[in-house]
């Protein structure tokens, strides 16, 4: 991939912009951080797909009056350790981290705790979540289901989201494991950098609008569709598409969410499928208390035994270390906290184009 | 892959003589119907390598004493909607079934449950389990971690088993909706198939002996190791690892099981780490309370919907239609329990000397 120039911001001030833009479309001022922390969380973890880069989309929403910024969350269904909430159409940002949380409170109580989430809108980066449980000593889990953009194994046409699934798992002297992954073998982003930079794409990652493997990914965008992870028959494709039916069925189907080809699309200005099967998207969140399980602090030290194992693995010498899933984002937090959070030049232009409609200064 | 000879049994029969294997070792009557039942379900529904095939493993295992025949399942730690079970170096295939239902009971109680497991073997095919739940009206899950076949992303050396996850999804009109899938991008057995055959397998499956990708599955069998699923970086094989690294974490550590590395190997003649950091393997099962969350009978209409959106997804005309996860098995039980189970040639060799030894006769 080619270098694209970038502009480093300071990660404080940043969030202050975010903050005030959620503000002025008279989200509340509690709710306005949390999704300023979500989006924040993304750019600080080297995560640039789901964090400030998609403000410009959320605003064009809130803009529409197409989200609802001061949303009523509303338990319709509760058995002790599991519930479902209606998300009011607010702000994924806002309605993820509080539902994550009525998980955890859950498990605090019950050992284990699951929320399914209907009538909501795009969360932001899934291992936000599961991150936000481990910090306080339980197992995490977010799944969400997502814009069709994937065809099902065998298939040649979008049916399903990128659903990713995140889990989170506390630490003792290392820092947290966090899984945080698709269920696409890439994201749309990925292909959407390769077209700009005017490069081909590996076989396996997506398909053309006649339902032929490509390398093109202009081919893929323009009626195209992505393939799950594994890709192809040889590289067991059909296991992503279990794993993307798991997230969509668990998010959408479980909650009353538009399922499938049916999700409510992310960009305002995608086509919407006429039907709906459901409200919003779905959201899943689960967390378990480690303490219904085992002695927490012995299973802290298997978990730092775990991440010490996996990063001895042996490799080839002249290729990367084993790394344990998180590793990436903790490194990136360490650079960016200090160097400043590197902003592609058109996610910059975006945020001016904010700036001046809103009369918001970018500092 | 060249078609190997098959021998054709009745399914009835062969479930009798396995479960006069099992009750030969001293495996009370229930118990042995419960392992019998695990296995049958794998040969009857296609899953020709997690069946009756493994037999001739369980046999060996329970005849040098690796297996307590007897055991007495422990809680040895519970908070309300979880648990902790001591599996007392049973069989796999009667622990497993005996802790789903501990989880669908919890489910019930509590909207859902969790048991995780330690100090057990083998438990079959991942899939029986949340089959079950899924029967009960239930949504089911089950993982396990196995003994040490692939290597983390970036790694040379086998660290992870091929660690399954299962999912099951209750229906109305349509059949069950079930995941199983290991998180490695192919299973060992696929290796020795093709090293039968004298056939090569894809790049993507496995490295050799020095850590460099290989199509010739010996140069795997002898040393290699097998690749997560989505093989490579371009492939997103971290992804794989993610997936492999919560299974062995939800299984093993929360349970306090040989995790990585450690795992116990199945097949008695396979080398032992020296080291453990547990005790036996580990399970971990799940079961959510459909009615918890949502109207059942909605939930299923919503799921006979999702399944017929999913078979109907444009595909190429030469290539096959778009399954739903579970069809294969659902399909062969219908061939095959009216033409028999087809046992490969080796397979009938093993069932045969199992019952000269016993003294059981093969139908």
């Amino acid at each position: 991939m080619t270098k694209e120039e970038r502009i480093n911001f300071d990660p404080e001030k940043l969030r202050q912009f975010t903050f005030r833009v959620f503000a002025h479309f008279g989200i509340p001022e509690q709710d306005a951080h949390l999704a300023t922390d979500v989006l924040a969380y993304s750019d600080e973890h080297g995560i640039d797909s789901h964090g400030i880069a998609r403000l410009k989309t959320y605003t064009d929403l809130l803009q529409a009056g197409k989200i609802n910024p001061r949303p009523r969350l509303k338990i319709i269904r509760e058995k002790h350790a599991v519930a479902t909430v209606d998300g009011d159409n607010g702000l994924g940002l806002v309605i993820g981290p509080k539902c994550m949380e009525m998980a955890i409170t859950k498990a605090r109580l019950h050992g284990q705790g699951s929320i399914s989430v209907f009538h909501t809108n795009h969360y932001g980066a899934a291992g936000y979540y599961p991150l936000m449980a481990a910090k306080q000593d339980f197992i995490g889990m977010s799944m969400t289901n997502t814009t069709k953009g994937v065809a099902p194994f065998n298939g040649v046409e979008k049916m399903l989201g990128t659903n990713p699934l995140a889990m989170g798992f506390p630490t003792g002297e290392e820092p947290v494991v966090l899984m945080d992954f698709a269920s696409s073998t890439v994201a749309y982003g990925k292909l959407e950098i390769a077209s700009r930079a005017g490069e081909k794409v590996p076989l396996g990652w997506c398909l053309d609008e006649m339902g032929k493997p490509t390398k093109e990914p202009e081919r893929m965008m323009n009626g195209g569709a992505l393939l799950p992870l594994g890709s192809t028959r040889e590289g067991s494709g059909h296991k992503g598409y279990c794993l993307g039916g798991i997230v969509d069925i668990m998010s959408a189907v479980l909650s009353g969410a538009n399922w499938g080809p049916y999700a409510i699309p992310f960009a305002i200005d995608s086509p919407q499928s006429e039907k709906q099967v459901g409200k919003g998207i779905g959201h899943f969140f689960g967390a378990w208390d480690v303490e219904g399980f085992r002695d927490l602090r012995e299973f802290k030290q298997n978990m730092d035994e775990w991440i010490r194992t996996m990063r001895a693995t042996a490799h080839l010498p002249e290729k990367p270390k084993v790394k344990v899933p998180g590793d990436p984002e903790w490194a990136a937090y360490k650079i960016r906290m200090k160097k400043g959070i590197p902003l592609q030049v058109p996610v910059v232009r975006d945020l001016q184009a904010i700036s001046a409609s809103l009369g918001i200064p970018l500092p």
